[in-house]
């Protein structure tokens, strides 16, 4: 099966948690917005008012399979990891790790909100002293709350302490992957302190980059570069 | 099998929505906060630390079902969909509630964050200018938008407008009446404005609220009261 991707052509952004479970899984897919004489938005966002579609999508990512159109993000990687390896085949285990993929999701909320408190309708510009504030919180509260966290599933896995679910990487290792990436890119200063707290988090995010498929696709054109219009910004005044 | 659920006792909050699943499958459950000498917040914070957990939770709500504890709403939400009959059973058409479930998901962060933009450590007092704005953005843009979706989803149903998905009630669709009873809690100028345009959604939320199970559920001590310790608040200064 080939596989077609809708998303926004020059972000990282939700689509890229997507397209990471793409590449490890070695599925060939049609990156759609992405086409070869340059970003076409028009076709993203077609996807979303498709006539006749029963499933319609609220926003991208959605990935096209056969006949099926599906969206939201951790929607996705729980069909991917079904049907590609990238999850436990069994009730406790596929339930666990939605969990942690869900969890992941509200990070990345939380994330995208340091530069956004106002909602995704206005820019940047004209939310920047609620984004210092919110980002002044996110540095003290809740970035320290989620690695946490993160630390202690992986000190708890039972098959010991390499990958989040049992003894080998899922799409909630690949997104976590994602995020610490994605944080070491906006706020280096601030992973700086809190890294050596979390050696199990960045030992997983460096296990996961050096895997032969991600480690390719990294070094690939495929991967579009962290930039001002995703989720992970590097704005320095937000990096306290 | 009887469930215990572990969530905050003296609000609605995310706990509602399982409330709602497990009150129209008929299923007994423990509501374990609310005790029966009064709330008991220590037993919900407890299971986050419970000891030996090899899949500790993130945050209420948690759902406790044999020796599974369960986390996330929309993945509790999932589990109890196709244990009771509450989602379609082929793939398709759960990946299609599940899809659904998640939106609203993200609909409830952005109602959640109209009184809270600068995040759950501050309280609504240290933000109220901030939350006015984030607010005015809601009413504007993301309220219409999120409601022309779910009408434009059930106008879609080729099994009919009277639920979200086939002929029967999902998950999704008790998720739906949930945020339509709490927005017009919170902002009732707004839903005023807001309904006529979208009868399909408005009747979906009645044909719930009829439901035998759910209406014996909603005329009893267990429904506990819309307040402003909750996801959705009145504060008539936000409701333009």
């Amino acid at each position: 099966m080939a596989y077609a991707l809708y998303y926004w052509p020059t972000i990282q952004g939700r689509g890229e948690f997507v397209r990471l479970a793409l590449e490890e899984a070695g599925q060939p897919y049609d990156d759609v917005g992405r086409a070869a004489d340059g970003p076409d938005f028009d076709a993203v966002a077609a996807v979303l008012e498709r006539a006749g579609a029963v499933h319609p999508p609220f926003a991208p990512p959605v990935l096209e399979a056969s006949d099926l159109l599906i969206a939201q993000t951790a929607n996705i990687l729980a069909f991917l990891g079904e049907r590609h390896g990238l999850a436990p085949g069994d009730d406790a285990g596929r339930l666990w790790t939605n969990q942690l993929q869900l969890t992941i999701t509200d990070w990345v909320v939380e994330i995208h909100d340091t530069h956004h408190p106002l909602g995704p309708s206005l820019y940047y510009e004209d939310q920047q002293p609620e984004a210092a504030r919110r980002a002044a919180v996110f540095h003290e509260y809740r970035l320290p709350k989620f690695l946490d966290y993160f630390e202690r599933v992986l000190g708890a896995n039972p098959a010991g302490d390499a990958y989040l679910v049992g003894d080998r990487p899922t799409h909630a290792d690949l997104s976590l992957f994602q995020v610490i990436a994605g944080l070491r890119y906006a706020f280096p200063r601030a992973m700086e302190g809190a890294e050596p707290a979390h050696p199990r988090v960045i030992a997983l995010h460096d296990r996961i980059a050096a895997r032969p498929r991600i480690a390719a696709y990294l070094a690939s054109e495929r991967r579009i570069a962290f930039n001002e219009d995703g989720i992970f910004r590097h704005y320095p005044e937000l990096d306290t």
